[in-house]
C-alpha cells in the first residue's frame, strides 16, 4: 500500500469529478448544446493546469454516461439528447389548515411509546444474526409470529400455533394477499359490513372479488341477512367494536355467524383492528377462539402504536398459510425484518402491555370528557357506540346533510369522518383530541350541526 | 425534580418487573394451573418484603395481559387458557444444509453497517414529529424523496426534483404499483430482458400485462430486436449491469434505446439495482439521465445496505406520480416512517456514501481472490461480466446441463443461481463469500462442474 500514490490518486479523482461535475451541468442546462465540440483534450488540461490524463478520463466518463460522445479519431462532442431541462417541481396540494385532527384511525400519536420502542429496536438490531438482515421470511420473523400466537391467545384468545401468523405491512396489505390467495382458489363473492371500513371492499374489489353489503344493526352484521344470500365466500366483520357503528357483537349473534360459516364452510375475516380499546369491562374475546378453522383473523399495530410503524398480521387456517406467504413473497410486500424484531421483543417484554394500560386510562379520561361536553352543549344528539376504541359516532337530526356538516366543520379546523350509513351520522375520533380543546371543538362540531340542519 | 423519588421509582419498577416475570413464568410452565388463587397482595408484599403496592401493579399487569383473573371483592386468580400448551408447531419444510450463500442478490450481510443505522434509527426517532408516526405519505417521508433526489443526481446523474420520487417496499413492491398505474392508463405489452431478473416479468404479469422477452447480447438488451417489435408500451432493462449477463450497456446502445422511446413515445424501465458496484472504474451514469421524460428509474436499498431494510425507490415521470401514490395508498404498502427518516439521516450525513467505499473494496478484494481461484482451478471455464456488481457469470462448456450443475453445487452445500440463458451458465454471487472459504468454494464448483459434463 503506497499511501503517497493513494493520495495523489485522490487529487486526480476529486480534479476529475469537479471538471465531470462542470461538464455535466454545462450540458444539462443547455450552456454546451448537442453537437456542440469540446476541445481537445491537450488544449482543456493546459488551459485548466491539470495533467492530460484526468480530461481524458472526465471525457470518457461522461462518453459512458452518455453526456458526450467520443469517436477515435474525431473530435468529443455534446450528445444528442443531453441537454433536455429538468422538469419543474410539482405544484402540491394545498392541505386546508386542521387544527384538530378527529380521525377514528390514529391513535394517540403523542403516547407513542418512543423509549420503548428504541430500546427494543435497539436490541433487534444488537442481537440479530447477519443473515436476518436478508430478505426476511415471506410469512414473517419466527420471534414475532410466536410472540403474536401467544399474545393473541391471551389477550384475545385466539387459538393458533405461530406457524398460522402471518405478518404484513398494516392490515390493507395483508388483505389484499388474502382476498387474491382466495381469489386464486375460486373465492369470488364477499360479503362485507354496510356501513363499514371502506379498506375491505377496496381490497376485495382490486382483488377481483365481488363485494356484496350486508346491513348492521345495533349488534353488529345482520346474520341473518347474510344468511339470506347465495354463493358467498367468505364474510368480513368487526365483532369487537363495528366500524362507525360502534357496535359490539352479542354471543347468541356471534354464534350465528360461526354457523353459518360452518354451515356454508365460508370462512370469517375477523378484522379486531381496535379491539385492545376496551372502557368498561375486559374485551370481548375473538370469534377466531370459536372457530379457528372458519376465521381469518386480522389485527394491527396501527392502533395500539401508531400506524407509521407497518406491522399488521393475520392468523389463517394452516392451509392458508402458504399461498399467502407465496403472495406475499412475490410481491415483495413483508415489512422490515428489524421492526418485526422490536415488535417481537416489546411484547415479549412485556411492554405493549404496559403501554396499552397506560393509553386504555388515557383514551377512557379522553372519552369521558367528550361525552361530558357533548352531553353539556349538543343535548339533542344521540351518541352511539359501546365504551371501546378510538371513537364516538354522533347520530345527527334526520334531515341534516352528513356531507355539509363535515365541510362545516372541515371550515372549523376539524378534520373527521361522516359515518356513511343510511341515517347521517359523523364519527368523531378522540385519541388525538386533548382535553383543553374538547370545549372548542364540541362548539364548532355544534356549529356545524346547526348550520346543516 | 426530586432525586430520591425517581431512584425509588426504579427501583420499584425493577422489583415489579421481577415479580411479573416470576408469576408469567409459573403460570406459562403450569406451574400455577388454571383458576389458582394468588395471596392476597397484602399477603405476597410482606412475604417479599415489598410495598403492598409494586403486588397491586403487578398483578394488574398480569391481568390486563390476560395470564391473571381479577374482579372487584374476589381473589386473584390464573385465568383459563393462560397455561395451555402451545399446540404442535406445524412440519416445516427442512432446508438442504448450505455452507455457502452465493446468492448474487444479497450482498454482504456481516458488513451491514448497523452502527450507524442504529443511530440514524435514534435520530430518527428523538426527531420526528408526532404526526410523523401517522400513516406516512403514500409517495414516501418527504425527507428521504429529497435526499435520495440529490443522492441519485450526484451518483447516478440522474434529473428529477423530489416530487418525482416514490419510496417504496423493495423493488419488486414498487414494480408491482408501476405495472398496475401503466396498465391502467392503457399499456399491455412489456419488452423484458430474457435471460434477465425473474422478478420483472413475474411483477409483470400479475398486474396484467403480457411481458415479451428480448434478447440480451455483450452490449445488454438487444435494442434492433426490441425496435422490430410492435406495440411494446414499456421495455424493462438494466443497463448499468445486466443480470444476469453482466454486460454493461455502451453509450451507442444506451442513443439507441433512448432514440426508440422517444419516437415510439415509449417508457424505459430502467432497473439500477447494483449500479453503486462498480470496480474498474467510475459507474456509468443513469440512462434517466438522459431522458427523464422517458425513463422509470428504480434503485434499492436492498444491495447497498441489505435486502431486510425493505427501502426501494422509483423516480419517475411526473404525470406517473400521483396514480402510483394513489395505488400505494390503497394497497398500504408504505415502509415503515422512522426507517425512510433514518435512511434519509443516513443519506444526508454521507454514512451511506462512506459505507459504499468500505463495501467496493471488501467486493473488490473478494472478486478478484475469487478470479485468481477460478483462473488456477478452473481454467476452461469463461468468466463473464463486467468487474462489477456482486456476480460473475460462468459460462459452462456447451453440453453441459446447468441444471445439473447446480443440483449437484446444492449437495455440496453451495446454494446459487443458473443463468437461465440459451447457453448454460452459473451465477456466483461473491458478497457473503469469505476468502478463507474460496478455495474449497471453487473445488465445489469444479467437482460439480465435471460431474455433469
Amino acid at each position: 500500500m503506497d499511501l503517497h500514490l493513494d493520495l495523489e490518486r485522490a487529487a486526480g479523482a476529486t480534479l476529475r469529478a469537479r471538471i465531470e461535475n462542470a461538464l455535466r451541468d454545462a450540458i444539462r442546462s443547455g450552456l454546451l448544446a448537442p453537437a456542440t465540440r469540446l476541445p481537445a483534450s491537450r488544449v482543456l488540461s493546459a488551459q485548466l493546469g491539470v495533467s492530460r490524463g484526468v480530461v481524458v478520463d472526465a471525457y470518457a466518463q461522461l462518453a459512458a454516461e452518455g453526456y458526450l460522445r467520443a469517436r477515435q479519431g474525431a473530435a468529443t462532442t455534446v450528445a444528442a439528447g443531453a441537454t433536455a431541462p429538468p422538469p419543474p417541481s410539482l405544484p402540491t396540494a394545498r392541505a386546508a389548515t386542521i387544527r384538530h385532527g378527529l380521525s377514528p384511525f390514529v391513535p394517540a400519536l403523542g403516547g407513542f411509546p418512543r423509549s420503548a420502542w428504541r430500546t427494543a429496536l435497539n436490541r433487534a438490531l444488537r442481537s440479530a444474526a447477519d443473515e436476518r438482515l436478508g430478505l426476511p421470511d415471506a410469512a414473517g420473523v419466527p420471534e414475532l409470529r410466536q410472540a403474536l400466537a401467544s399474545y393473541l391467545a391471551r389477550s384475545r384468545g385466539v387459538r393458533a400455533v405461530a406457524d398460522q401468523v402471518v405478518i404484513c405491512n398494516g392490515l390493507r396489505q395483508g388483505l389484499g394477499l388474502l382476498w387474491r390467495a382466495l381469489g386464486a382458489d375460486g373465492a369470488q363473492r364477499i360479503a362485507v359490513e354496510r356501513p363499514g371500513w371502506r379498506g375491505i371492499a377496496e381490497t376485495a374489489q382490486d382483488a377481483g372479488l365481488d363485494a356484496v353489503p350486508v346491513a348492521v344493526d345495533a349488534d353488529g352484521l345482520v346474520v341473518d341477512q347474510l344468511a339470506a344470500l347465495d354463493g358467498i365466500d367468505a364474510v368480513a366483520v368487526a365483532p369487537a367494536h363495528q366500524y362507525p357503528t360502534g357496535a359490539v357483537m352479542p354471543p347468541a349473534r356471534r354464534a350465528a355467524l360461526v354457523a353459518w360459516a360452518q354451515e356454508h364452510d365460508a370462512l370469517i375475516v375477523e378484522d379486531d383492528y381496535d379491539a385492545e380499546y376496551r372502557y368498561d369491562r375486559q374485551p370481548i374475546g375473538s370469534v377466531q377462539g370459536l372457530a379457528p378453522q372458519h376465521v381469518v383473523y386480522g389485527g394491527s399495530a396501527s392502533k395500539s402504536l401508531a400506524p407509521g410503524i407497518r406491522l399488521a398480521w393475520l392468523v389463517v387456517p394452516p392451509q392458508l398459510v402458504e399461498p399467502i406467504a407465496a403472495l406475499q413473497r412475490r410481491r415483495g410486500g413483508m415489512p422490515a425484518a428489524l421492526d418485526q424484531l422490536a415488535l417481537a421483543d416489546l411484547i415479549e417484554r412485556g411492554e405493549l402491555d404496559r403501554h396499552l394500560r397506560r393509553q386504555r386510562r388515557r383514551y377512557r379520561r379522553q372519552r369521558d370528557a367528550l361525552l361530558r361536553a357533548l352531553a353539556a352543549r349538543l343535548p339533542q344528539i344521540e351518541v352511539q357506540g359501546a365504551a371501546a376504541g378510538l371513537f364516538v359516532v354522533l347520530r345527527l337530526p334526520p334531515a341534516t346533510s352528513e356531507a355539509e356538516v363535515l365541510r362545516h366543520a372541515r371550515a372549523l379546523g376539524l378534520a373527521l369522518e361522516g359515518a356513511g350509513a343510511a341515517d347521517p351520522a359523523i364519527v368523531v375520533g378522540y385519541a388525538n383530541l386533548a382535553e383543553a380543546a374538547i370545549a372548542s371543538v364540541v362548539d364548532a362540531l355544534a356549529a356545524s350541526v346547526r348550520s346543516a340542519t
